[in-house]
């Protein structure tokens, strides 16, 4: 499988417009817990996953952290390219939760196709209207879902990636996530395990009662 | 000053999508306080402000509001026309903050348009973007900073659009901005009240020390 299958608008580029990008491309295999984009600090270019899992996420001057959205296979990353845009006035971090393997295509390649051809500037408009979605998504749980139910949502969803009930996530990690302190985070923890919904040991957060914890969503 | 003056890429459509816009265009004179967009219920085109002010926000289940962003003169409105495009899963409500004059492009019109323009699918990616850039300032906000600032914030950007000192706003009308019970609103005023910084009188919020103010900011 290559470039062309994970790239949804590619059969609507013309000869051109495709070797310039297959002549720019840059395949990567990045390790686990690896920053690829650190907000401002530069124009990495657009990151469509080929396997793997990344985490989108903001920072607070104090270094608190809130989790935006995630990319998984076949995603496409615009934000580590925000200078193809000038109206893009902020900055996301971009880390690797799982070992992933991408394609970076750089930013003034896709720019100038962008620029050039109706498909794939529509491409890009959905590809922000997405992420646009999932942000609304955040602002709605922030504003009006008590952490209860923001905390059981987000342990039913890491069961629902990992593809298991036991999740090996410290709770500094799970208030990096959330935007919460991770003393919020163990306190509510600690009443769910009183409830019977999770079991707690180190490093490690198992779902013993998912149906429970769902009724709480 | 027409239609033309006021979409700045009027230039670069072609003489028959020049037409299809101007024989599909609706002129509005809306009255301040009328509901212009209601979320989901309608895909009512996309709003170009002539002159006037539009507020979108969100709402809750439980009829709580926060103000996303405001539409001033030449803003255009993208999410009253969220039928363009498939990815925008989110609803926004606008209404008129001021007597406004505005036309509106039917959705199926600009939607053919942008699918053949280039130039009007990246004018509609630097809109979308620049929305974009105001949510997260906003979640920014929400997530790291007290309200106390964001209250002074507010004040002082409202100061600056009505361009007087003399705020004709209720404590309910701020918490629907700011996404806050108006209770907390109310507390917060009493609070800068003593402290010198406005002057509290029914219906009316006076700046009194702009310069105490600006420094909690």
């Amino acid at each position: 499988m290559n470039f062309e299958h994970f790239f949804p608008v590619w059969d609507q580029l013309n000869a051109t417009q495709k070797s310039r990008i297959q002549d720019s491309l840059i395949e990567r295999q990045i390790k686990k817990g690896t920053m690829i984009h650190n907000g401002s600090m530069d124009c990495t270019g657009l990151l469509l996953v080929r396997s793997g899992q990344l985490r989108a996420y903001i920072r607070s001057d104090e270094g608190r952290e809130i989790t935006l959205y995630r990319l998984f296979d076949r995603d496409m990353c615009l934000f580590s390219a925000s200078c193809i845009m000038r109206s893009i006035q902020f900055d996301v971090a971009i880390e690797a939760e799982k070992d992933t393997d991408l394609w970076i295509i750089p930013p003034e390649v896709y720019k100038t196709i962008m620029e050039e051809s109706a498909a794939v500037a529509n491409y890009t408009n959905e590809l922000m209207a997405s992420r646009f979605s999932d942000v609304m998504w955040l602002i709605e749980q922030i504003m009006w879902k008590s952490f209860d139910k923001r905390l059981a949502a987000f342990l039913l969803e890491e069961a629902a990636i990992e593809e298991s009930s036991r999740l090996h996530l410290t709770h500094e990690a799970i208030g990096s996530h959330l935007g919460n302190p991770r003393e919020v985070v163990t306190r509510m923890l600690r009443y769910f395990q009183d409830e019977g919904m999770v079991k707690l040991s180190r490093g490690m957060i198992e779902i013993t009662n998912e149906e429970k914890l769902r009724q709480m969503v």
